[in-house]
């Protein structure tokens, strides 16, 4: 029997997106012929400066905010870090820092170095559904308290967090509010996160891996973490990665445009993908808020499966058990374990991701896919 | 009278390189279908982990190391500061760091904040060719001593360092040795630095800005600066950059079996330059070492002018009058006041530096431009 080999399904948007093809059209001319040092005096690199300029501006509009907000960055990942250090450097006098057993470790992890140097960290619990309430975390507030770091959307359940009301109740009390919104932003709307620093990563929303930007609101006192010469206001040196940035800043542009048909779309197929699973699938249970979630995020745990034999039994189908940072681990996932869920659980659950580029025929195939090595593994 | 518009001259390559051909074209898959996540566990995934992998590889072979002694990271800053900010975390015991009077930013600030925060910092002096000696270094070193850190080759003058030699003998005390490689790498030969860090930039060798590496020496006890999750064997979190690594990886390729054509050949292209010069504009001078220089750099003061006049009025021509870094300043070059070079003569400094794309006929007219530059505002 000849099998034809058929395109892949990729499933993983949550880990990793492809470049829009309008993305990687508005880079290629950076990579060939614009490729001066936007410090440069001479046109070659005012006209470097200028590109970066105007994608500053695209990602501004995405968050609602001014330009001279948006410091680009390597990752999201470096700019979370600039958040938690810049600002423990720039305000030694408050040494509490509070945020939530979820977090990215992109967060939790510098956190977890403040609380080596003398910081006092508390880590709020999630309720089962994988969200923290604004109650616990304004508990958790004191008036020695530096920062709170939450997330607006969890990576591995699509958990949406209250984070606009955090951030509104914390910064009322004089408190600096850090949100990690490298998971939402481009699939909901970030303009009402009103935070003093907000995380974003290019490659999470068609922009190519290797950028991203720290808001940092107008008049927030930070200092950099990485030192030498006088890019970014100073706060992130090294010559500025222009075609990743203006590559950023057009699937910025895109996604604002896009967005509340993006979302409707996303929503239309991670439901439908839910909806077939749970009806094949006695016992499927999703890991995550029912309606609180990101439009494109269906985490669900088999019954009595393991996630990575189902997926290693659906080669068709690209997608992964939790975290792509993770995905080496057969430990069950620590945001899963966050939300109380048991081992045997955690260890069934597969996270499903979808994209702009999804079509509902690979929708059909995926459920039908998963499914079937479901069967087999169970009759197996 | 109508004058044909010419391409300009590009003569800054110091401040950034071009992507060659052979580097976009080794990045364009990857920016296309080969998007996935290194650590996603399905293909997609695999894939873009073996791509970084054989990058790596081939940035080991350029500088003669071992591949899993490369740490990819968003740019030769990055490499710099996670060096200095690595080491002194890692080895608390140890208070004193010694540089030189002439290193990058990158490297001097991050020095200078280990000095706020206790460390004794002892700045060498450089002679007034631009060149720091052996003796000056070793001078500085004393038991209490955590690192020195030495750059290759001088970004503004092109003055080549004696930074082999002092690795060697600073190590051989016990003392670990950082060395800053980003001029030098893809212009000389870096093999024979037998330093414990090395620090790289992709885009000062024809790959793209937003990548560099720090060369680790097996063995060497490092924290990361950044923190998040264990790409990079825990020193550098972020996923990987892949498209502009493997760029990278193809640049450090090409350059290394290159490497002595195209040291010929820029040697003949600068000191064609420098000749034409000398023998129009009576008592021009070399800033730097009229022999131990990188083959593409030609710093030259032009007696009685200012720089940037100069070049303003050569538009034609794309060269800076020092560090792109600082290109908006009025100030002379910190490296040439560091040399004990007067304000005047500083301020009559231009760099001029080639590259693999320059041609003996720009040379012709990069000169004629100055030379009618000088005679112009001399006459003005």
């Amino acid at each position: 029997m000849r099998r034809v080999k058929r395109e892949p399904i990729y499933l993983d948007y949550n880990a990793t997106t492809p470049l829009l093809p309008e993305v990687l059209d508005a880079m290629l001319p950076l990579l060939r012929d614009g490729f001066g040092n936007p410090s440069s005096g001479h046109a070659r690199g005012r006209t470097a400066r200028a590109a970066v300029e105007r994608a500053r501006q695209q990602v501004a509009e995405l968050v609602g905010r001014a330009a001279d907000e948006i410091v680009f960055t390597g990752s999201g990942t470096e700019a979370s870090n600039l958040a938690l250090a810049g600002l423990a450097r720039a305000h030694r006098e408050k040494r509490r820092i509070v945020t939530t057993s979820i977090e990215h470790p992109a967060t939790l992890e510098p956190c977890r170095r403040l609380a080596q140097d003398g910081y006092e960290l508390v880590i709020v619990p999630v309720e089962p559904d994988g969200r923290v309430t604004t109650r616990a975390v304004l508990d958790a507030l004191t008036p020695d308290t530096l920062c709170v770091s939450v997330m607006h959307a969890n990576n591995e359940t699509g958990a949406l967090q209250p984070a606009a009301e955090i951030a509104a109740l914390a910064r009322a009390q004089g408190i600096l509010v850090h949100v990690d919104a490298a998971q939402s932003a481009g699939k909901v709307p970030i303009g009402e996160l009103d935070a003093d620093l907000l995380t974003l990563a290019g490659h999470k929303l068609y922009a190519p891996k290797g950028v991203g930007a720290l808001v940092v609101r107008r008049g927030t006192t930070l200092a950099p973490q990485l030192l030498g010469g006088g890019q970014e206001r100073g706060l992130r040196p090294g010559t500025e990665n222009v075609a990743s940035i203006v590559g950023f800043g057009a699937a910025c542009a895109l996604a604002a445009r896009e967005l509340p048909a993006r979302q409707a779309r996303l929503r239309a197929l991670a439901s439908g993908l839910l909806w077939r699973l749970r009806a094949e699938i006695p016992g499927l249970v999703l890991n995550g808020p029912e309606l609180e979630r990101l439009p494109n995020t269906v985490n669900v745990s088999f019954p009595g499966l393991v996630g990575r034999e189902l997926l290693d039994r659906s080669p068709e189908l690209e997608a992964s058990t939790g975290s792509a940072c993770h995905s080496d681990s057969e430990h069950p996932s620590a945001v899963l374990a966050a939300m109380g869920v048991s081992r045997e659980r955690a260890l069934g659950g597969v996270r499903l991701s979808v994209g702009v580029l999804t079509t509902e025929e690979q929708i059909e195939r995926a459920a039908a896919c998963l499914v079937s090595a479901a069967r087999s593994l169970r009759s197996g």
